[in-house]
């Protein structure tokens, strides 16, 4: 941490900032420089507060040189953290698998036919909510209870595992008894009592990256599912606000590698949400493959036209398939592959 | 609701969305153009899902012309709500409270002085935070159940109404016992489950703006208390994200008279966050006044050098106070008033 | 300027950096931390170009702590720099001068009744664009040369003095044989060659921020009119691009404060690009004359209905006089004046 | 076009609008609905302005259903366009292009190695800044004249066609003697009269997209060269503003398909400035091509370490040469390819 001074602090406004600094602990090292001094903090261990600090007299500016986060650094784990959500489907490796299904779980009909067909197009797990957070009180808020029954279902009729998100703590108990991964919503993204909650599930967690949310905002919300002792976590870029309302949210690729620089975490890319427009799904979901995510999250429909929620970015299960056709070739073009989903295997051993 | 075609859409791409339209229980009103058709929606209550409309062939675009929000509508309900969280303390009208206090609450000497001191200066409601939260899991999360106690305790101290946040439904049970004015901070802006838990328990809601909300999403958000009964909501403007690092936030005052036009509840502005710095806070509280807002609330503390969070934004005593004078010569050119604090009161009775 | 190394960076990574930084010519000071090590450059006279530091093998980050501008500082200059476009109308003092006019010079008629009416209203200058950057080229885009030739005579009718854009270097001689205070438009804050230019003509230069520029942009812009000689140097808020569609711009009002702590120059504020709305600029009007703006520019037309361009931003004349009226008891509250108009001291001298 | 009426307008306040309308030369439409009525604007040709119409009595909204570009649209011209920079190097067809080369020439060893290196790792063409755009005035500024005459010999040498930046109408027309692709860059976008005037220059035109620029921006700006006559544009995607400091820009994928769809041009990607970070440029120009990119432009220097500009995003030439064959396998992907550059062209014939 270095502490920076204004251009007109006095020698005593110096040796104020170096005495609260000791209080708290660290040694001090001033650096007089050309036009102001400055004072790094040494010995800080990430969790310094620089709140005493920004405010004494003479202070221009508090820098952070160390990251705020800690487990949820490349520095904490070298190597990729690989999270497992079923045999064979593990993110953060050299195979990329690919989420997909409705936005909600509507009718056994409806959840079954979507796992039957994103199993066959290649799909390895299967999405689908059953509690929805919707901006408008009065849109449907999914069937709750009964859709994660519907859920389950599927998974036995499929063998897919389930990603599904939990909104509150008392869902976040029966989530956890039903789904494979446990999805955070961007909304969530910052809803800490709901990360402690999940944290302590013991279940792997999809945590989507809030519309404002910074990467190292992303990495902090992590760390509090990290710090409750869960190192299943898979992160997710799914659009940030942005000033061009030409697109739902601006899908920011650059976080994948920036987050596998920064973080062993393994990085999914939502190119539904990431664009909200169907047309731009297939394109933007080929570059999310080639930009190195370690996983895909698609909205696919067995009729999008009729879907009761995001029917306007949702696939028709024949562009998944292309989707998944188009992933595998550039997945090979940078020597990864897709994850051979249970359908697949099913028909190869068959 | 308007529906465009494409330029190029057929008269059967046309056909389609009139018989869905119609599906859905409203009538279509074709709109031939000189480049393209559009099809009106008439007999919208607000309620429309555009979803399957979105997704038809041949159509461009979905233009929404009702607002999504309905009892937060100005339309709704013409004249002002006034939300009052204490006798004399009124949102909504001619007088405008200030609302100060420390970020959270540290000890009994600390609430209790900062509340002595803020009531002095003019604040007629003491703000504290109990349970923070905060962006790393390794910092200070408030005192808990500890912090409320001594919130009530400054209230009878000091007769100030207490103002303080409920980050989840276990908690928001615990908050509204002592709280007059329940905070639901940005990050949770929309985390609906909080939002219905908290809409149900009959106490005025103080809702700031998330930080990547416009403000129809803020609209939105209150909708949520108010479809569940509750109509005791004043909005906060408390900063936005911005690519300007030179601020913490970026303070949207605009967003005062905008709210205020497009809704019936009362918009008040926090200054403190709205910046993040503490030199900032005098001329944008006053700017706040000016703007029209309905109230203000601002950190003050007893010694911000020693504060535990939010220090460096955080106003000393005699700061506030200047802040109080200014907003009363500021509200006075409008033909608005500060509400007369209590301390205020007290000092004029005795 | 600090050169932060990667935790894993070797002893021969930093003194790699401690020898490229002698090179340039100035002094290296390491400094070892708990996790990382960072090298401080000493002797930086702000025009360090730091791209051979950063990226050297093992150089995580370099953060600059000297500002990029020199003589747009306060530190180059203490006192506030005061900027007289005509005689008592004097921007950087406690005086704040009111600008207003149409958008567009459309008439003569209509350049001098507006001319006229805002004099009469209380500005001390008249705005009027006669070389217009319309984002598309089929709309209307100024009178040109006809339109300085009416502003020259609308200043001869009414005394105000002219303040008008420029959009390139022949432009730029025009409008300074014209203007009093020569615009450079939000679109062209980053048009170097144009800012040189001006920079040059010797005339006073009012310096609107662009939609994208942070505070250090602009006063990076106005660093390249200072280095050109011209200290007469009015810097502008007019609103800069955010998620929120309601209003046209977000206008930043904390720029105001936060300009007048980083530099000696005047800020002004238009609330009329600012907002974008005709009802929200006689509040933000207020609020920007509380904020401490140095000066307010208002677009006003004898009739805004019929108005070539930015009508519905536009104020009708009895509107503006209701600002004018406002911002002179906002100003009193702040210890500060609205600049008397010539129309005033003409009625008062009558 | 279509006038949304407030809630609360009179019989009248819509008649005055069919009126306007009317005088205005369209037909109007009205369109009573549930909530508020709407006017519909028939008759459109794109070039209507709505200031009139939005500051009538009982308007809340115009939308704005014609697109404000004309000749940049899908609709002008099925078809895409191709632009030819030299014989072989084609832009917009299944063809690719890669452009690479240093932020500036810096000497004619420099330029004319960088030439020979970016040559023989397969780029089709050269770029090189000889007017370069610094934020800091004083900051190097580039070669200038001297510089583009290093850019001619450097393209006799290699064969390689040339594309760089003009700044100002002087430069523009020496640029245009040397270039075989004129540069305008980002801070320039809306620069109009520099628009007009490379318009006017009967060469192609790299157009890149603004900071804080729509898509809609970008191609009104397109709209102004094609409005000279010049349909040889292409556009270019190069990061745009965002609140998260992880990169310089924000790299914005999505807008490849977006303007496919909504215009025939070209568009290309500039990963170097888009993600601004050397280690960032591999994974998004991969990105880049399987999002369906029309072209690259990358910054390559021989020795990036000492770059008079931009080094920290700049690729060594074996990094290129890594970029290069990853393009390849991409393109091979989505069934297009890499344009064989002249160096591979040589080696073939050779």
């Amino acid at each position: 941490m270095l502490v920076v001074m204004n251009h007109d602090a006095t020698a005593e406004h110096v040796a104020r900032v170096v005495e609260v600094i000791e209080e708290m602990g660290y040694q001090a090292r001033p650096m007089p420089g050309a036009q102001r001094t400055s004072v790094g903090l040494v010995g800080n261990d990430g969790r310094v507060d620089a709140s005493p600090l920004e405010s004494l007299a003479g202070v221009a500016e508090v820098i952070h040189v160390t990251k705020p986060y800690k487990q949820a650094a490349r520095e904490w784990r070298q190597e990729n953290t690989l999270v497992t959500i079923a045999p064979g489907v593990v993110f953060g490796g050299r195979e990329i698998p690919i989420i997909a299904g409705p936005c909600s779980v509507e009718s056994e009909h409806q959840i079954v036919l979507a796992a039957q067909q994103v199993r066959a197009a290649g799909a390895s797990a299967l999405r689908g909510g059953a509690f929805k957070p919707r901006s408008s009180p009065y849109s449907f808020q999914g069937l709750g209870m009964k859709g994660l029954e519907l859920l389950a279902l599927a998974r036995r009729e499929t063998g897919l595992p389930i990603v599904t998100e939990a909104l509150d703590e008392e869902g976040a108990h029966r989530v956890a008894e039903v789904a494979d991964l446990i999805q955070v919503g961007a909304r969530n993204m910052q809803n800490y009592a709901l990360l402690k909650t999940i944290g302590r599930l013991g279940k792997p967690v999809l945590l989507k990256r809030g519309m404002a949310a910074t990467i190292v905002d992303l990495l902090m919300s992590a760390e509090y599912l990290l710090a409750e002792g869960n190192t299943q976590v898979i992160l997710c870029e799914r659009g940030i606000r942005s000033f061009d309302p030409s697109t739902r949210n601006l899908f920011d690729l650059t976080a994948i590698p920036l987050v596998q620089k920064l973080s062993h975490l393994p990085i999914i890319a939502d190119p539904s949400h990431g664009t909200g427009l169907r047309d731009k799904v297939l394109p933007m979901g080929r570059a999310a493959i080639a930009a190195g995510a370690d996983g895909l999250i698609v909205e696919v429909h067995p009729n999008p036209d009729r879907a009761m929620s995001d029917g306007g970015q949702t696939l028709f299960p024949e562009q998944f398939e292309r989707l998944v056709v188009a992933a595998r070739t550039i997945a090979a073009a940078i020597d990864r592959s897709i994850t051979p989903g249970s359908g697949t295997r099913t028909a190869a051993n068959g």
